[in-house]
């Protein structure tokens, strides 16, 4: 039975937490929280510590905070030659202090706590410095999803600036659709089932089969129409743009 | 029974016929294409005409061909008096031929041919000129969709617009993660559970409270590092303009 620290209580820790609960071979041992209140749902009070120095060595310790704040904490840990991960898509493994065994796991997904997660499918991205260090992370990693890629510092950088693209932009899209929508008096759950078809698309096509609509058609006449019909600058500048790029890959 | 007729062979014109095959109170009269070949498997050879001119009158007659194409189609059908509708998100109602009554017919969904569609979940949006053969299209309607909604033709311009964000711009984002994976050697596919989430996820929350990423934080760091790290200068554009548009929602 290996030992768990968890230093953090948002998403990412909270559903990280709730799913180490459920492992058979893994075992809880503290979670260092600013406010306990944020995890008691969670776990029992005395396993929740609020300085990171009140922290015992663990076999595996999971930084899960903002990216600002991995360095600090890592520097607080009051222990050594343990392995220490962190949980970001933009952070450098070598951000974490040098006396504990560097490693990164990273959960691609988006979290929100008002929704539960199936961690099953979401994809766990391990790097580790020592070879055997990325053994145990893959025990773990493996017990909680069937997605486990082996990623690299460099890799994982570009792998998040993907994410925003398929994710940040594309709720952002939604967000102009909807807001479009509502200035028409249009129900924006019209739009549901042309998203989930848009989404559910590409795991059958590639993103470039798949493209429709009027840019890679290049309709200009409803292209123009459209540009016209915006009135919000910043969204008539995005679709202009989107437009060109899409007729130009 | 009410009859049917289809002008066009393209992916909407072949998804209809291939429902209103299924449906008991309406049956399929002809169909006019340029070449027979396209719909041969799924109507019997003596329904198909190759000019619009051979066409019999039929209680509806969908026009689902390309939006420049509508006008003159319609002009060509031989009969009057009759309803004919096109199913264009773009066109207005008014660019229909003034012999026939008219109306429109648009499915809301993005249409492969290599892709079969539940026409159950494509929500229909329609309108006609006369109150009586709103009635006739939606009881046609609700016999293959579950969401029939009556939509102006002014209302369907936005709602087309709308849609050109949620799902032509939205799989132009996956393009262009696609892309940026595939320059990292970073399989396309780790990237599936989070766009599928992101799609689901606006099913619950609004757009709006479905944000996250960099932008909304006002990560300025990562922002910066993005960027840099982003060499194709179109993709850098795209990042910093919808940054921008997050930030000022």
């Amino acid at each position: 039975m290996k030992t768990i620290n968890i230093i953090g209580s948002g998403n990412v820790a909270y559903h990280l937490i709730e799913n180490i609960n459920t492992l058979p071979d893994f075992r809880l041992q503290q979670v260092a929280v600013r406010s306990k209140e944020k995890v008691l749902d969670l776990v029992s009070g005395d396993l929740i510590v609020t300085d990171i120095k009140n922290l015992k060595p663990a076999d595996l310790t999971i930084i899960a905070v903002t990216d600002d704040a991995i360095k600090l904490v890592s520097d607080e840990i009051p222990y050594q030659n343990h392995l220490v991960v962190h949980t970001s898509g933009t952070t450098s493994m070598q951000m974490l202090n040098d006396k504990n065994r560097k490693g990164v796991f990273y959960p691609l997904q988006t979290f929100s706590k008002s929704r539960s997660v199936d961690f099953k499918n979401i994809p766990l991205c391990l790097e580790t410095e020592q070879e055997n260090d990325l053994k145990c992370l893959k025990v773990l990693a493996q017990q909680m999803s069937d997605k486990v890629y082996e990623i690299s510092s460099e890799q994982r950088k570009s792998l998040h600036v993907s994410a925003v693209f398929v994710s940040n932009f594309v709720n952002h899209m939604y967000a102009i659709g909807d807001k479009i929508c509502e200035e028409n008096n249009i129900p924006f759950e019209i739009l549901h089932p042309l998203i989930q078809e848009t989404a559910v698309k590409i795991t059958s096509l590639s993103p470039e089969e798949a493209q429709t609509g009027p840019a890679i058609r290049h309709d200009e006449k409803t292209i123009t129409t459209h540009q016209n019909f915006l009135t919000n600058e910043t969204f008539k500048n995005i679709y202009k743009l989107i437009t060109e790029s899409i007729q130009n890959v």
